[in-house]
């Protein structure tokens, strides 16, 4: 499967890694190409300000693909709060403004440093989707099948609120040095 | 400390365990006693919905105490969505039903399974608490100081609005088997 990971920051290094390591093709696209060609897979890996400016250019290049939404729409003044509506999610937005694309939340509850070792503590690195696709949702566990990584279904879509509160409440975590940006929360079968 | 544990179920069991474990005098009161008298630290160890009614009996009572809220407040119909409002949590509205007291948000993180153990998987259990009275909190840790529980402070009341979304979220994977009852959200340091 040809993955395209936008953005090449920690995260998206990151997680380009695991795909490699499941032995797909990774490229990164740049935000200046003006004609990018997308693989099936597409990697949101920029902050949550820079989606949507990412949606409309790419909207018609992007229908049909599944695109991997990993934000966590912190108020960063203030660490205090999420600028997404307390009802909906930085995931849900982006399905509305991607309408004929597959829209999965990942990634937000792995630290970079977490999705570059495999471990959190003891525990391998599990990485939890949501979305509505069901067959989106199988690809992308498949897709990431045979890295360090392991995938859980964390349930629909509308379960991406409570995933970007569970990353939120992680990074406020080790803001506050509790945990380490190398730890958090382990998920135990 | 003379502990008091409102509610005899899994969670009000274990909770009194690891309490009694580090040296505390625990107690249980039950629904129907007419004047009950409280410890300094007074566990809501019931469902959500018998909060508003504890907390209306017995508002004098708590005044001054620690009361420490426990509840994910789950529309337990379709596990799809919590009964509180989307922007507050279960245990803001109940200081706000007690304002006399202080409130602590804590063990809603953490299945009674774990809570017994002391053990989430490879994970010490981590009870996150959260709450605006830091005094409050830095008693509420010390009264578990010597059980097979650790504490770790999440900040502000505020943050209850996550813990409930996390207790959700895990809670959604155990029902759905992805995890057991015995596991979920290990925290590593």
């Amino acid at each position: 499967m040809k993955v395209s990971v936008i953005g090449k920051g920690n995260m998206g290094q990151a997680i380009a890694k695991n795909f490699e390591a499941a032995g797909q093709s990774v490229e990164f696209i740049g935000h200046g190409e003006a004609q990018p060609t997308f693989g099936d897979l597409v990697v949101f890996a920029v902050p949550f300000a820079a989606e949507k400016d990412l949606a409309n250019q790419y909207q018609t290049q992007l229908a049909g693909k599944i695109v991997v939404e990993i934000a966590n729409p912190l108020n960063f003044d203030n660490w205090d709060e999420l600028v997404v509506p307390s009802d909906s999610s930085a995931a849900e937005i982006l399905q509305t403004a991607l309408p004929q694309s597959k829209v999965l939340k990942a990634f937000n509850t792995t630290f970079a440093g977490t999705l570059n070792s495999g471990q959190v503590g003891d525990n391998q690195t599990t990485v939890l989707v949501a979305g509505d696709d069901e067959d989106a949702k199988e690809s992308f566990t498949s897709s990431l099948s045979g890295s360090p990584l392991a995938v859980m279904d964390a349930g629909k879509l509308k379960r991406a609120l409570e995933m970007e509160a569970l990353g939120f409440l992680q990074m406020t975590l080790a803001a506050k040095e509790k945990i380490s940006w190398n730890g958090g929360f382990g998920i135990n079968q």
